[in-house]
């Protein structure tokens, strides 16, 4: 390919500054260093995390940036000592990366590799802390190690899944975030068994893959809990047998959840990011055994809290990112999963724009119907 | 026996009202109804429980009472339909029940029977709801189903583990609690591995129960924390490698732990019942596997916090009660185990006194040097 060592200038939606619209500038994109893949991305879809850095509300947010974590694209060149991908191989670039050399990779216990954190923390490479994207000189910073909002990113090779060229990249694209995240938190961090009763906070799209997931598992009742009723029907699909909205009870609902389930549930999940529903969904576990399972993330510096006496009773408090399962090794699972027909993707989408349209698509996210916005980035 | 069926009146000690020094009474003890055993008291131990409710923090705590619940004796005799114990048996009672029967007894996942509980927390017996200690027709109230700090007690049969004869009483008593709870943390709650990074917060009983039990499991390295230096040099010899005092360190605990561990340890045990020290042994914790069990018990209405970042990046917060054991099936397990040899006890009592200097024994459990006091209950 012509732009295998070379610069390549295309578009991208850079955030300059916290909450004003991105701008679709023209990028340099430098070619990937040694142990670096430079990736066509060709569809990306927009997540929580990109809205919370963009807002400002994240103080570890680095401006200017290019944000977008869910995503799907094509190698378009490789650096030195790369081995598992090529170009022209499809790919998916994963925010959690997989070293398989780590404390972390290597422990068997955990999905969070530590490689390339300290570089991807602060919206940069690992071989010379420096950006790869430019703006007439002026270095723009890599987000979540992914930066998917452009025609070209450049991601450590530890970051890059491998899949099936079969999968259709407009659909696959989401198994970059929240649909991992939700079934893995299920079948990885929960390990829910067949039988379990189940309650879900709040019925996203991580909510629902939450509920997909404990459907395949054989969960006996999925109880879902929106404050958004119009949420209901939606989730019958995914799985969700019975729907609570707290705003239709003076109790606080872990009661209302504990009195319709004869002591409470097995297994909880809180996908909103909400600490106080995180409380919530702890409180409605069964004594003895209940485990509750935060996904959401919470706004820097707010606090979980309850009575100690909850856990000395037997209660099981966990957290999850991206669904405990391992980058390079899992997604690659989960895109074939997809191809059998035996996990949803093209549900979750519920709108599809261009990376033009961004910031429609950031609006888009507060509306009800909106499950997942994919981009077509290259139009 | 000429007592059997028969009232007998006996000493008791008697918590008259929240914080005032225990009376020893002559006190009137019904014999025992359908599915009941009265036991001989012979050996008491003290517990931090037993000084809550006597202080008069724990807002359930119900006065006129018999205090007490780390005891052994023999059967006196049993009434209607009990068929596991016999007039003679050695036992030892148990606060925590087990039927065999109920939701959570038939759960396989929890050691809380819910059997007797409705009695036991308000003080009763579970068949008529009435006490089966009265002085002069004055009831007065059971405590955690066991009152040991008398010399005959009522308890459900539920309560009663049968141990071997041979294991002497004024010893096994501390198998009533204390002892397995800590070893019960590590060995069900936590279920350490071997090679594994150990803290333990509190080097009273329970925390050295702890330190004893990860040693057994094979923990490589085994952190005491405790705010008194003096608990250092006895700890060595229940398992602990390593010692820290928070007063000698301006960073907060769980930082220095981090830094001593490359990262934190595997496990941690709060064994104090101070939800800031709870926190602590939650954050010391390794991102990614680091799971923290809460065993002390804290005052009613404190909560613990923490940030949820803790949790969604892989630390997993626990609690325990009796370590988890099954005390009719495990208590007699634990017996043999100190039979062999295979656990300590004798190690736990550093002081010896009679019933009738009880409130002696309650000012020693102030006293740093003070690990467990064992009452002779007929002297
Ligand atoms: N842990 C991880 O690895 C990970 C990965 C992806 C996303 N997330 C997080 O998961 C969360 C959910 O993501 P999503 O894309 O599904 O979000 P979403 O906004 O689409 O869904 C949230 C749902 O919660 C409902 N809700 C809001 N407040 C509520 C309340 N108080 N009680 C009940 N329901 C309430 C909303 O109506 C909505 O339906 C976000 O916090 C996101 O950042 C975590
Ligand atoms: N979960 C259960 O089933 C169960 C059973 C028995 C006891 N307990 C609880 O376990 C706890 C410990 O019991 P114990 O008999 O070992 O008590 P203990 O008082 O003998 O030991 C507590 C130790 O903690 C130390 N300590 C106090 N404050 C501290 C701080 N801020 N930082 C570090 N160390 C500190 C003390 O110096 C002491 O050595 C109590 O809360 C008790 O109620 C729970
Ligand atoms: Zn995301
Ligand atoms: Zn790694
Ligand atoms: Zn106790
Ligand atoms: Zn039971």
């Amino acid at each position: 390919m012509a732009t295998q060592g070379q610069v390549i200038t295309c578009k991208a939606a850079v955030a300059w500054e916290p909450n004003k619209p991105l701008v679709i500038e023209d990028v340099q994109v430098a070619p990937p260093q040694a142990g670096e893949v430079r990736i066509k991305i060709l569809f990306t879809a927009l997540c929580h995390t990109d809205a919370y850095t963009w807002s400002g509300k994240d103080p570890e947010g680095l401006f200017p940036c290019i944000l977008g974590h869910e995503a799907a694209g094509i190698v378009e060149s490789v650096g030195e000592g790369v081995t598992e991908v090529h170009t022209g191989d499809h790919v998916i670039p994963c925010y959690q990366a997989e070293c398989r050399e780590c404390k972390f990779c290597k422990s068997g216990k955990t999905n969070l590799c530590g490689k390339v954190r300290a570089a991807t923390g602060v919206g940069v490479m690992m071989s010379d802390r420096k950006s790869r994207f430019s703006i007439n000189g002026k270095p723009i910073y890599h987000f979540m190690g992914t930066s998917t909002f452009s025609q070209y990113t450049v991601v450590h090779d530890v970051s890059v899944a491998k899949i099936d060229p079969k999968a259709p990249l407009e659909k696959v694209c989401l198994l970059g975030c929240g649909v991992p995240t939700g079934l893995g938190a299920v079948w990885n961090t929960a390990k829910v068994e067949s039988g379990s009763i189940v309650a879900v906070f709040g019925l996203g799209t991580v909510g629902l893959a939450v509920a997909e997931g404990a459907k395949a598992a054989g969960a006996s009742r999925i109880i879902g809990i929106d404050i958004d009723s119009k949420k209901f029907e939606r989730a019958k699909n995914f799985g969700v047998t019975e729907f609570l909205n707290p705003k239709d009870h003076e109790k606080p609902i872990q009661q209302v959840i504990v009195d319709l389930t004869d002591g409470g549930v097995d297994y909880s999940f809180e996908c909103i990011g909400n600490v106080s529903v995180m409380r919530s969904a702890l409180e409605c576990c069964h004594k003895g055994w209940g485990t509750s399972v935060i996904v959401g993330v919470a706004a820097s510096g707010q606090e979980i809290c309850t009575r100690p006496f909850q856990l000395v009773t037997g209660r099981v408090w966990k957290g999850t990112a991206f669904g405990g399962f391992k980058s390079r090794s899992q997604v690659p699972w989960l895109v074939e999963k997809y191809l059998k027909k035996e996990i949803k993707v093209d549900e979750y989408i519920t709108h599809n724009l261009t990376l033009g349209e961004i910031n429609e698509a950031f609006d888009l996210m507060h509306e009800g119907g909106c499950l997942r916005c994919v981009l077509a980035v290259h139009v």
